[in-house]
């Protein structure tokens, strides 16, 4: 088993200066958002045998959120803190994923314009998303670094929005850390599961409850074949991937960032790696069991948790209890819908 | 469009006894199961575009009960009403579908043996998850009706479960009644819109929510392929149907019973049937907006939705909401999963 300790502890870095951002951005975050995100569902979930085996788990249905993941509340702070003039000039960024989806959504109910880069070789159903939510789309590059090159130059006066490496960013996906700290039922602090990806997410989060309840433990969970932020932890600074190889696309850039290493020093306890068939074992328990369709980075904070448990490490029911941040559900379902639609012409004969 | 009035007002049954189940029953029902299932999340589904069109639409997520539908509320009061040296027998019921999962789920909770009966066509997916469950599976006859009259017999001193044609599994689902008016956050009151299969979902539900806020809205929705409740309604008495058509297959008995049918006309303001296409669509759209993938019966409450507002009939924002209960997500997903299992070989190298 592969972990790796982050170390964080919160009230250790007393001395520095507090990182953005700062539990005051996140909770301005929280206000300014508010009327534009879901505070999506809680789902206790209980041992298949409904016994006492193993540790409680709380599932946060975040991949109910709008446009299917946490991205729109980074998204939105991130555009909603601009000052009016620069955001009527529209904003603009790189993803074919949910950051791009979040981002086209927030720009759409703001009333201005976004311009999305994706790869050449994206999928036809991200650029068809995107278009749907009225974004402006462009093929460009076989990466996301290629992309965000060159929205860079292309942006012109528009409002560039990092996927993760922005304190604006960062903030809006740390609500989620105050929005779980207030939900969590149990006296006993909870181990919070987070998957990471560029580190934006678990930034947020962490920073927020290590601020609130340092005594709460925060575990990342990389995916094995993605795992930039281990990389980055080891080598004390980002170093790209030189290849990266995992079904969890959202999981997958090459290289984190330094604001996010920094705040996974700093606040996150451990980070965990996990294989795609971990994954993959875990989007089935997570369906098979709750009856919740989620994609594989969706479901990294239940294979991290499996991974810890094996282990023998994790949480028990005494000391608290697990708390699984689901982070999203993009996933093409098509076949299911294909099958019922073939399904319902032989019905009507 | 096909309306059908059931004029169910509640109050106005004044002069006869009250139907079972009574209001006390469905309460002592919810105290008994509690310990047993889930108390379901809410989700309040904005429209897509985010602006005030139409009316709103506060979803209930029982597709994530456990087990995957409404019908383990039902199970369990049933095994948990009987005597208990009854239950120590057994326990038997007919069913391949969200019914015999139920009760064989519940029997393993409660330390008794269950046998249901299933078709001989049924997919052999569901002889697996009954067994998954403990329960000796037998497959007997054509169609549903066979297998009832099979499990009649071979029950022997067993405890027989009626998926809905008994007062007991009918309170059990008619905790979802009282659930639901407790959660509904709006002062105007909601327009329920629930699926009937055999009517035992919303025979439950209709009787705690006209006992309790009769001046709420119950809509009953079948598939147009399935339509016994609406041909019960129309003759009279339960009328079998002479073929049954459509994807919901858990929407799909042939007759439903007497104890359903005069709940119904009680309790249950009207009647709107769907075709296959448009469950299909709801489903869509609930996976598309909303990142939740459920069965076609946990779609029709959406789809009774959207039919009446395309009639410019059911609720507005000013008269109170639509509530929409998604009762189930027992769907095969596997062609999904398959896909993403190649993914990570290729991944793998």
């Amino acid at each position: 088993m592969e972990t790796t300790d982050a170390g964080g502890r919160g009230g250790r870095a007393g001395a520095e200066p507090a990182a953005r951002p700062t539990l005051e951005e996140i909770r301005a975050a929280a206000e300014r958002i508010r009327p534009y995100v879901r505070r999506t569902p809680l789902l206790p979930w209980e041992p298949p045998d409904g016994e006492g085996a193993g540790p409680r788990r709380l599932l946060k249905l975040e991949q109910l959120q709008v446009t299917g993941s946490f991205k729109v509340r980074g998204a939105f702070n991130a555009l909603l803190s601009a000052p009016a003039g620069r955001l009527r000039r529209g904003v603009a960024t790189a993803s074919g994923g949910n950051h791009g989806l979040a981002v086209a959504w927030a720009a759409r109910r703001l009333g201005v314009p976004a311009l999305v880069v994706i790869t050449e070789s994206a999928p036809a159903s991200s650029e068809a998303k995107l278009r749907a939510y009225g974004a402006e789309v462009i093929r460009r590059g076989a990466t996301w670094d290629d992309g965000w090159s060159y929205v860079q130059e292309a942006a012109g006066e528009r409002l560039l929005v990092h996927p993760f490496d922005d304190p604006a960013v960062q903030a809006g996906q740390g609500t989620l850390g105050l929005e779980m700290l207030e939900e969590w039922p149990w006296e006993e602090p909870p181990t919070f599961y987070v998957a990471v990806g560029g580190g934006g997410l678990i930034s947020g989060v962490a920073r927020a409850v290590k601020a609130l309840r340092p005594e709460a433990v925060v575990v990342g969970v990389e995916p094995e074949g993605a795992a930039s932020m281990t990389r980055a932890l080891r080598a004390g600074r980002p170093d790209p991937l030189p290849e990266v190889r995992t079904i969890a696309g959202t999981l997958a850039p090459r290289a984190v960032s330094d604001s996010t290493l920094r705040s996974v020093e700093r606040y996150v306890d451990r980070l965990v790696t996990v294989g795609d068939d971990e994954l993959l074992a875990a989007m089935r328990a997570l369906w098979q069991e709750a009856n919740l369709l989620v994609e594989p980075a969706g479901a990294a904070a239940l294979a991290g948790l499996e991974r810890e448990l094996r282990a023998g490490k994790g949480p028990s029911a005494r000391s608290g209890g697990a708390f699984l941040l689901l982070c999203g559900a993009n996933l093409d379902v098509d076949p299911v819908f294909d099958r019922l639609e073939r399904a319902a012409r032989r019905e009507a004969g």
